[in-house]
């Protein structure tokens, strides 16, 4: 269970006084010689995308999708921080790069904490020279990296899919809810699987949308949300097919983790679309209901509401048509043709009680599905998130 | 304050028994002659549109936008209901339609309450004939039909706008968050101004747009939403611009009704969007800004964390921009150029603990602006909203 599982990498984490609790706060992954390894990363969406996403897209784009590491800050976010902040941002790399002797650009760099307020530099010139000393394949070094990029997640985020060829690894910390201001999600993923750089940002892409993208805990698209994924190629050329399957078993493996760690959630759903008109539709439309407040309070209150259900369905801006819409809770049929069934309400009364529950709705139109995992919405979330302090 | 202020419109309201607590829950709104006049009507978008907005919609489309009154039933919703549904609304504008001695197609019809649950047709049948029997102009019924279309409302919800020539009046009930299950807003209007089914039309377009389309409780859209606006034209033909500002004005002091209303919510915020590239994209930023969930939190603990105003804005699918980006809460700048700015700090504490909190944000992009009104987020709303029962 160790990101340097996969050969050819090494990784360090270390507290370096950024963040005032001790904890640590640094993290390094890089590659064990230094050289650099085919890359792929997936940012935000979100146009106030933070300055180490911007400072690291530069860099993957001006190496041709090659990187030797990436070095990671928790405890501030340095986002809304300007030029300021991409300066910090490409001086994090600069102390990285000098210390592993390559091109400053063939780092990438993640920061996760409270946003609009500078990155603390003093702590940080002092700590990566450190943390870049600290570095090794050892599985210390790497529960040290998977600590220090937490921020008041539980617990350290890890998984590793072994194949008789070649192994996946992975570290991660957040997803929305786990603190008032630090929402943002953070992957790490190592493969010693041979992959050209094209290939392997097509299969992140894939793993990303059956995985992180498939789960929803508020609606919000952080700033700095980052997933990166190296190939050091050790194991020599695999089955790309094989190695899609593993780096999405490995991605949904972090989901979980994260899904179960979301403070303030008492209960986790699951929102299946089938008969949309579209794959497409149909994530939209499972996107709708698991990002809906008002079923997000039936789940926590274990009330099978499903008229929410059929509104949310109704305004997801899809293909729909009331007169063919089934919905199942677990398996009990609640509502057949868009009208009220009888149906065992014991059972029923027993899955809502339970800790994952299953939405299945049915759109009787084609044959588009999807799947969206969300949480429910109870007094923790807003205990969570009403103040920063 | 009456419905039947402006001139040729009479009202009812009765308890018939739908609701088990004896409340009034049929209200009627027509003609005092029986003769149709414009009237204009706009449905909420949802595909899941319950049956009496089905039945009203081609009501409204048979008649040359022209209709003699409206029936309403609240403590149920009837939707979900499919074709049975269909037939119990078409019944009760039957009912009203012989008792006024007209088409059933010249009455429309609204019902709000629980979804998936078959309408009581009993109390129906038996009511509606005393409720046409009650109608009058008098103040009494015009109250009595503002009190039969609540739900869990504090109280009726009215409006009269007297300009010298004529006159506006309105009564609305809910506004999602009121009750666990009948968040339909409803919303009917009259005026003795004589304007045309189509100008009526787009008059309605754009007072909705300025009002109703522009507050967000919770971001779900309603099977049920409904607002008419019938127009007797007995006070003669009046300006049109002048008469859209008394339509638009009637409309804005229903919704400051429904959001002051909104149980679970403890304080309204609005957020104007200005500088953005256009006024449907200020409007599309400002909403999403409204119905972020990390935002309504902040709201409910009076914190001013602007960092996830500038997240929202970011993924809002808008032009945007951080580096021109500025935000201020009750006119205390605390981003300005997308970067944290010193600001007081007292001032801005008592502006968040206020029951208005208003959030600017400038995109500095071009010219377009938006508002839209929000409510927070707290335990509150939980409690109204995790079981039905």
């Amino acid at each position: 269970m160790s990101i340097t599982t996969p050969k050819g990498f090494v990784a360090a984490g270390l507290a370096s006084g950024i963040k005032a609790s001790g904890a640590m706060d640094l993290a390094l992954l890089a590659t064990d010689d230094a050289h650099p390894v085919p890359t792929a990363a997936t940012f935000t969406s979100n146009l106030a995308a933070a300055p180490p996403v911007q400072v690291s897209r530069d860099h993957l784009a001006a190496n041709g999708r090659s990187a030797v590491g990436v070095v990671v800050s928790s405890g501030n976010a340095n986002a809304a921080t300007g030029a300021q902040g991409r300066a910090d941002a490409e001086r994090m790399c600069t102390l990285v790069a000098t210390g592993l002797g390559v091109a400053t650009d063939r780092i990438l760099v993640c920061s996760t904490g409270l946003i609009g307020i500078p990155l603390p530099m003093g702590p940080i010139e002092a700590g990566i020279p450190r943390l870049v000393a600290a570095r090794s394949g050892t599985a210390e070094s790497a529960a040290d990296a998977a600590q220090g990029i937490l921020t008041t997640d539980s617990g350290r985020k890890e998984v590793l899919i072994e194949n008789p060829t070649f192994a996946v690894a992975g570290m991660a910390k957040g997803a929305g809810m786990l603190a008032p201001d630090m929402a943002t999600m953070l992957a790490f993923l190592t493969t010693d699987a041979a992959i050209e750089p094209g290939p392997l940002a097509d299969l992140l892409r894939i793993a990303v949308r059956d995985s992180f993208n498939s789960m929803s805990v508020d609606g919000c698209t952080s700033t700095n949300d980052t997933v990166v994924l190296m190939a050091s190629g050790r194991a020599g050329i695999a089955d790309p097919n094989v190695v899609v399957d593993a780096v999405t078993e490995a991605c949904a493996g972090l989901c979980s983790q994260m899904m179960a760690d979301a403070e303030g959630a008492s209960r986790i759903f699951q929102v299946r679309v089938t008969g949309a008109a579209s794959d497409g539709e149909a994530h939209q439309a499972a996107r709708k209901v698991a990002d809906s407040l008002l079923v997000k309070c039936s789940i926590n209150g274990e009330d099978a509401y499903w008229g929410r259900v059929a509104s949310d369905l109704g305004s997801a801006g899809v293909g729909f048509d009331m007169d063919r819409l089934s919905i199942a809770y677990g398996g009990v049929t609640v509502c057949r043709d868009g009208l009220a069934v009888e149906h065992d309400v014991t059972a029923l009364a027993q899955h809502m009680a339970g800790p994952l529950v299953d939405i299945h709705c049915r759109l009787g139109l084609a044959d588009g599905d999807g799947v969206v995992l969300g949480v429910d919405l109870g007094y923790g979330y807003i205990d969570e998130n009403r103040t920063t302090s």
